[in-house]
């Protein structure tokens, strides 16, 4: 063990189980992720070589390999609880997507909930088994955004009661779906349902594209894998082109829309049962942001710990960079950001479960908010995230770049999720959309409940103005005051884009024009919006916290969290009269002091997330600190060394000597 | 052509080529760049397989070929001009580093620069002729920033006039010279030279590290490539551990120091001498951040001209998503970022020309100024082009994520210059030091003058204050006007850092705790230092430009980008009285109005970069918009589509099958 390090772990002001027990959700739940992880780390079937040093075909036939053990053991086991197979599973892929992911998480699902009951017995006993395996393809190449655009259609043909499906333009080739390019047999394609003349939307179909005993492409099917991405090396994102392709109307998904063999369409009952999934995606991704924060933030600290550089003080030792306060300035807003997200993704995922129940009982009012809270708190936090998790990469110098340290590969692993089940812009704006709409129902005499109660408060309907003409209002010493002042700035932007929206409304053409000439100030509100609701939920979360020390601990990381984001928007705050000129100045002393009493407990703070070596598999975030012994060994390891001496020296710069 | 994208070049305000030819630095550099652009493309010897597709072995391989083919045929054309080097070899290499980078650019230029007329003799022709292919070994892996911190040792041995060379410890071996792990069979290292008993510090050593026949390391020498890393793939960043490796006293470099053969050490007439390289190439990235942003635009802007998505107006076609306003608000203001950049880029370059030409005639006044705007600069512009190009590739949707797109590779190409050549927190605090310097001079009765010489003005040095208590300085339409705000932010700023370190200096145990202590400060310092240097340089440049349409454009550019500042750091100008809360929503409102105004021309202005298709490698950015059939005849070539079915299948799924 590294001497610093562990210097730095005796400095801890707080029991770290207890921490980690309040992270997971319970003692239980450590006790029993921890156990899930042993069973996964101990097994010899998962060792494997550093992905790093494999081609991406290679990578991709081990993640095959793992996948189809890893089914195997999980009923083996019986692993059955959600969140228990999302810790088997990311143990066994070390946090990476999977090319069964869509099998698992999509495919199997979708037949489960929108199947008649003879397609839940013709398809999903084959489906378990992995003889049929699936992915769910709905983005085209010229249509993500906006799924009713998409081009794909089944025609349905009464003579011989099949649809055909085509691919009518280049543009609405299917593209990205996981798992499409090699490994699956099934898709369920979304596509235009056309019968008898008429167009009538999106429907799913079950589409077989490679034959069950051969795996080689059905005719009419064009498929393959859409090449190299940034990441996701793992997984065979796909392309699926469909010339004429003839599957029985049984094929298509029945439970709610039907076609009856004559073609007559029959309409759902409801639309709003297929929006739980997506609203259920884009909460778990608040979760996913503060794991991908939090794993970096671990590197980084420790990293911190170990690396001496530079001078402090003429003739003394090379201190550690965790003590440089522009480092602590980086990391340590961002250790509280992981904090943050951690406990909104507790929020959202404890929401959900309570209002898909209520949905079970028939009772949809609680879904439009848990809509725009999850989408505008996908955003939020997915940015924030991605911004951060490179600042940690950049924190670590130069070996930051080198992938023994992890940091490349969780970033490349993360961005995506700012694309991905809903673009952040059209999200943010999906919130700002209900915002409005909130607060158009308060002009008009209602009375809010929920997240969005704030909109009631007459004292956010005054004007902006200027800083000196109104008593300031925050202490910026707590926290209760500074989750006040958050409410206000979001009270004030939403009534700011409401109004401005208003104003666009007086000279456009047409609603849409003026909503799309507001929209920077309508992403402004929605942020504001997440900002508040981040705050306030790391504040409340402390009310439930007991243990003294670690109560401590966390209101220092709330006061950092809520104060740095009051400095990084000091104009917003300046601006709605929150704050004042000379507070500004007593903020940035009051954060100098955070960092300042945060730095004893940095390393504790991440020890506490608990993750381990084989998690990280990061040399710069190892538990012990032996951080330039592991790079040396796993440099040796590089591909490129081999060899003493590479073919190239003696194809081209030998005989280049000669040339000269 | 893809239709959408002629439109968009009818509707230019400019003429395109008179706007390259600025860019360029004259029409006659335009034509140059273009001839030797095609000497390359058009050689059958560089043609290659999408890099892409490759293994980081054959990525490697097939950038040592090319660089061997590029120095045969740069001596062949008789290509000597520095920046026309620079423009063959980027073509060749497509802005990518290459294994023979430090050859090149280090260690050629320091055995020019410190070898006496003997060691010249000896060791310059072989380099030259690539007998010896050399590299720059100075960061170990324990020491990057501090120089003076590195372990490797050089000690004397009068018995038989040799140093003998060792990295004592695991920290002192040699880590990330390009160049190091399997190319070159020099290196010059950078060593702790002891001699009589003492030692004298860091001095430079040739040092053979593998057979110059065979290529096989040397004994004592432990070399090799560090591994995968974020980018990079074609360059053997490498390790270097030496265990008494005996060289002759003659590969001491001794243009300046001397070790004598009995052991008595010379010192060194100055050491201001080997600062020059440092400085030019942090200036020289300047341009890079621009080079890298105008990439970045180009292809996000084409592509968001050719993408339909979304309905903004109900039955009409999907509209180009460059008319979404929040797109224009990512984009534009990074389009102007890249013209300021590339304008602050020039002037760095011309002055570098102009203050070594002064060195060379021994005068060193200039230097210290260019050496904090060098630092500075260098940490400013690649942030905020690091950000930028990020932003670039999220406003792609999902096809941004793809290696098609070519975004993913410019970030990891460009990420690194955040880093090497000094570390930006360490850059920005550098600037910070000679700004405090500066201004003590200024309260110290010294006119000051250069760049900093606005810290003379009195008015700088008034309080800060609340915002209604002053007038209002700034005319939001007057890009003269908002030069004036920034200078005032940076003389505002510089007060506060040096107050605030004074302040400190009176607790602190020492200066360097209290400069630590106050650190936050002084990078935001340096930070609004260089914000104000780019402004009135973009702003400078604009009175060079004669032809009123392009006066026209650019003047909108410069607006976008200075407005887009100050809304950005809204808090900055309130705090210092440049702004007024009601001047807020005025700017919000004229942003939007500069990006209708831009709307036309976007296009243009990223052609005007003049980037071939062949150097931007973009199915996204391509010139003809032709986007979707190009990235389904990339996607086809993907090496996991060379087979039907891939190996996998057989290997686990089929197997799988019955087991479940």
């Amino acid at each position: 063990m590294n001497p610093d390090i562990s210097r730095e772990r005796g400095n801890a002001s707080f029991d770290l189980e207890i921490l980690t027990n309040i992270l997971d959700g319970g003692a239980e739940k450590t006790r029993r992720r921890r156990e899930i992880e042993s069973l996964v780390i101990r097994d010899p079937d998962f060792q494997h070589e550093d992905l790093n040093f494999l081609s991406r075909s290679e990578r991709y036939d081990a993640a095959v390999k793992k996948s189809a053990q890893m089914i195997v053991k999980l009923r083996e086991y019986g692993i059955s609880d959600p969140e228990e197979i999302y810790s088997y599973k990311s143990c066994v892929h070390r946090g990476r997507p999977e090319p069964l992911d869509l099998h698992l998480g999509m495919f199997l699902p979708t037949l489960l909930n929108q199947s008649s009951p003879g397609q839940l017995e013709t398809f999903f006993m084959p489906a378990w088994n992995l003889e049929i395996i699936g992915t769910y393809a709905q983005t085209e190449m010229g249509h993500g955004t906006h799924i009713r655009g998409l081009e794909t259609t089944a025609t349905y043909d009464p003579s011989t009661q099949e649809f055909v499906l085509n691919s009518p333009t280049i543009s609405s080739i299917k593209w990205w779906p996981g798992g499409l390019g090699k490994t699956s047999n099934h898709a369920i394609v979304l596509a235009q349902l056309y019968t008898q003349g008429k167009c009538f939307g999106l429907h799913a179909f079950i589409t077989p594209i490679r034959c069950m005993k051969t795996h080689v492409p059905l005719p009419g099917v064009v498929v393959g894998d859409i090449g190299p991405k940034f990441g996701f090396d793992e997984v065979d994102n796909g392309y699926l082109k469909l010339e004429n392709v003839r599957i029985p109307r049984d094929n298509m998904l029945m439970k709610y829309a039907k076609v009856e063999p004559d073609g007559t369409y029959v309409k759902p009952p409801s639309d709003k049962l297929t929006y739980g999934t997506m609203v259920f995606i884009r909460s778990m991704i608040v979760g996913e942001s503060a794991r991908a924060l939090s794993k970096s933030c671990t590197i980084a600290i420790r990293y911190s710990a170990v690396r001496h550089q530079s001078e402090l003080r003429p003739g003394e030792p090379e201190p550690q960079i965790l003590d440089y306060q522009t480092q602590q300035y980086k990391l340590f807003p961002l250790l509280a950001t992981a904090y943050a997200f951690h406990f909104v993704g507790q929020y959202m995922s404890k929401t959900y479960h309570r209002i898909s129940g209520d949905i079970n009982q028939g009772d949809f009012s609680g879904l439009p908010e848990l809509h725009a809270l999850s989408a505008g708190l996908k955003a939020f936090t997915t940015w924030a995230a991605n911004a951060g998790i490179e600042v940690c990469r950049m924190a670590c110098g130069g070996h930051g770049y080198s992938r023994c340290s992890s940091l490349p590969d969780i970033y490349v692993t993360f961005t995506p999720t700012c694309t991905y089940e809903g673009e952040n812009t059209v999200m943010m704006l999906q919130t700002a959309r209900y915002l409005v709409k909130s607060y158009k129902q308060v002009r008009a005499g209602q009375h809010l409940t929920g997240i969005v109660s704030y909109l009631n408060e007459p004292q956010s309907r005054i004007q902006p103005q200027s800083v000196s003409s109104r008593p300031t209002v925050v202490n910026i010493n707590d926290l209760v005051s500074l989750v006040e002042a958050y409410k206000l700035r979001a009270a004030k932007f939403v009534e700011m884009a409401a109004k401005s929206l208003q104003m666009e409304l007086q000279h456009s053409k047409s609603n849409e024009d003026a909503w799309n000439n507001t929209s920077i100030d309508l992403v402004r509100a929605s942020d504001a919006h997440c900002h508040y609701v981040v705050v306030k939920l790391f504040a409340s979360k402390l009310s439930e916290i007991g243990d003294t020390a670690i109560h401590s601990v966390l209101s220092t990381l709330a006061l950092l969290y809520a104060l740095h984001g009051v400095q990084q928007n000091s104009g917003d705050f300046l601006q709605t009269g929150q704050i004042s000129v000379p507070q500004l100045a007593q903020i940035s002393q009051r954060l100098k002091g955070l960092l300042s009493e945060l730095r004893p407990n940095a390393v504790s703070l991440v020890d506490a997330f608990d993750y381990r070596d084989e998690m990280l598999n990061s040399s710069l975030g190892r538990y012990d600190g032996n951080v330039y012994e592991h790079m040396f060994e796993w440099a040796k390891r590089s591909p490129l060394n081999r060899t003493e001496v590479h073919e190239s020296y003696h194809k081209y710069l030998k005989p280049l000597q000669s040339k000269l």
